[in-house]
């Protein structure tokens, strides 16, 4: 079902982290469901959580231990998010740490727990615990591609990539795994994603790094505005390949870091739920950033665009609506242009002659689509990604649970 | 398929008020599509509009007209929304309100033009001038169930009350009309509503009610926050019963013209594409209303929310997760409370201990649902009210057209 979206065949190791994925039984049977990620000694690690104020537990949790010590430890569960848990919940993800820790040999604090599935279930604490043995026995450099079908929910293809980039003649690694469908899972809830890389940097600058990145990545894609109780995204940097990235070096970390990220977030949009179509929202002429990406999302999120791009009809009046509603401030129509693909829909506010139905029609049928709105206002843009609105959306989420 | 709404039976009249509705041929061959009311001499209006910055051309001549005269004709056309159409389709506007006031004996000023129907289409001038003579030989008091039906498009149900209150001893009538769903159909695009009544007001004085009532009717509706081009609200009042509504009166009349306006606004709701459900989101305890409405609203248009609600299942964690990603600054978890019904589902942030799956089930069931968000910051609330999303919402965007 994902649009134009296939496991990688394999990834590449990165020295200094080592993976384990078990079958706790928290809820799947025939398959893993729990992960452990171990750090090397003086790694470096970068996050950014959800921002809805009803986050789940381990984020509590993650934030607190980050703030405190370097992390040894990810443990990643699946099909428990437990989020909206209360207090019994932050003690489950205590102990999860506590136990992860004795068995490591580390502090709780260097522990950092993840969780995503369904809402408001106590998590098994015990089950978890009773699987961490087996876990670290089982670490191992090449478990990756084993990780990324770990942490899948309603994920119907594994999401993971690795880069090789040289920077002054010396090689760094970076592989990434993520979990969708974040925005579009409250309730098997979570957008996930792990990218660890050998480089070695500063633990500020990769938190510079990552800031600036997840703006031009994960916070551009939305498949229906519903922002999870779990969404994480974590970097690591285990500086074991000793290449030190800083000064001129960082521009060429980072447009890596970007690409593995892109690739990441786009391929959570491509196997959005029910998505038949990988849509583009390109914004330019705009003001202000923040302002293209109001009228980017605001389009984005339209159930009418939506469901016309998945029923192939070139209804452009729907797409002209949500700009036009959009929460700008002195909109001037007569200054804005649209276009669906290559063909032009509206020319400063007015219905382009050259548009033809069959032309629009003909850009309608594709299953990646680009959708341009010059605002005529300024010179700053931005991109938001996202997905048609289809039959199997509505049936996902009516039926979807237990 | 609209839930708990029928059609009145009956109307009633509004003195200084005659209706006709035609079949111009507009885009339907066996029902009217055109509607023409008239006015006494004297009759003040007021009006509401759609914010789209992209707004149908005859919003732009309404607007326009509003300022420079008292209305005598109101011209109503379903079919056509006359909205994307640029300069060409404001000379169509204007020159149906030329020719109506060459034969209704007016300035063309004193015309107001509306359209409800496709996008992007050039609106049949010829169409609607060849059959104003047929409807200006029409009018009647008596029209006001025929108008109901003349004005909709994918509507399932008519919709249309009469309230008669006393005023000091004296008896005013109102009789509104409205077709839906504004938001839910910028191509079919419009939610339209127009209200008369026989009481005496100054032209301010009714604006300023008008202004008012819609803050708590209108303006509280919501099916996909999709804005339409054409979205209009008319309140006429002839003051041919000569009773003055003033001082004291003034609550009355505004309470009556509320109780109109809530009707046919939530009517609107109840037919909502593809509604089985019709939903109340009361926030509470927020801190301004503006917060409260914005809670609501995110509630409300959560596509997650609205397809558990679709399938009866009380995964309450989309319902949280929804209010925590609000944007309210500094949200405080630990003082909301959430309830389903009659069933409280979260204390103070915490999951409420007496919960059980059955007793949200059983809410879940009903066709009339009401979700409670006490956010424990203060003394402000606001109902929105909503419907839920079904596989024929899907249907009918997807597949409406032609």
């Amino acid at each position: 079902m994902a649009v134009n979206l296939q496991a990688p065949e394999t990834l590449l190791p990165v020295a200094g982290v080592r993976l384990a994925s078990v079958n706790a039984g928290i809820r799947y049977k025939n398959r893993n469901d729990l992960l452990l990620i171990e750090l090397e000694n003086g790694s470096h690690t970068a996050a950014v959580f959800t921002r809805n104020a009803f986050c789940a537990a381990p984020v509590h949790v993650c934030r607190s231990h980050l703030q405190h010590s370097s992390p040894r430890y990810l443990l990643v569960n699946a099909g428990n998010a437990n989020a909206g848990t209360g207090e019994q919940g932050m003690q489950a993800a205590r102990e999860c740490c506590e136990q992860l820790a004795e068995q490591g040999e580390c502090w709780a604090e260097q522990v950092l727990p993840f969780s995503t599935g369904v809402i408001g279930m106590q998590l098994p604490v015990e089950k978890i615990t009773a699987a961490l043995p087996q876990a670290l026995a089982q670490l191992d450099e090449n478990g990756w591609m084993d990780a990324s079908r770990t942490i899948m929910t309603t994920d119907t293809v594994a999401k993971a990539i690795s880069r090789q980039v040289e920077i002054f003649g010396e090689t760094i690694t970076i592989t990434g795994i993520a979990k969708g469908a974040g925005m579009i899972h409250p309730n098997m809830a979570t957008m996930l994603a792990y990218v660890a890389t050998d480089a070695l940097l500063e633990k500020e600058t990769l938190q510079r790094v990552l800031n600036t990145v997840v703006e031009e990545t994960f916070n551009c894609i939305t498949v229906d505005g519903d922002t999870s109780t779990n969404d994480s995204l974590v970097v690591m940097a285990t500086g074991s390949s000793g290449v030190y990235v800083g000064g001129a070096g960082l521009a060429i970390f980072q447009q890596a870091l970007q690409e593995v990220c892109l690739y990441l977030a786009q391929a959570i949009i491509r196997d959005g739920e029910g998505a038949t179509k990988f849509i583009s929202i390109d914004v330019q002429g705009a003001a202000t950033r923040a302002e293209a990406r109001v009228v980017g999302n605001t389009v984005a999120l339209s159930p009418l665009v939506k469901t016309a791009l998945f029923a192939s009809d070139p209804n452009w009046g729907r797409i002209l609506a949500a700009v036009g509603r959009s929460h700008v401030d002195d909109l001037a129509v007569d200054r804005i242009s649209i276009w669906l693909g290559e063909t032009v829909l509206i020319v400063n506010g007015e219905p382009a002659p050259s548009y033809q139905e069959a032309l629009g029609a003909a850009e309608m049928r594709r299953d990646e689509i680009t959708i341009r709105i010059d605002l005529g206002r300024g010179e700053a843009s931005a991109t938001t990604w996202t997905c048609d609105f289809s039959y199997d959306y509505v049936k996902i989420n009516a039926e979807y649970r237990s």
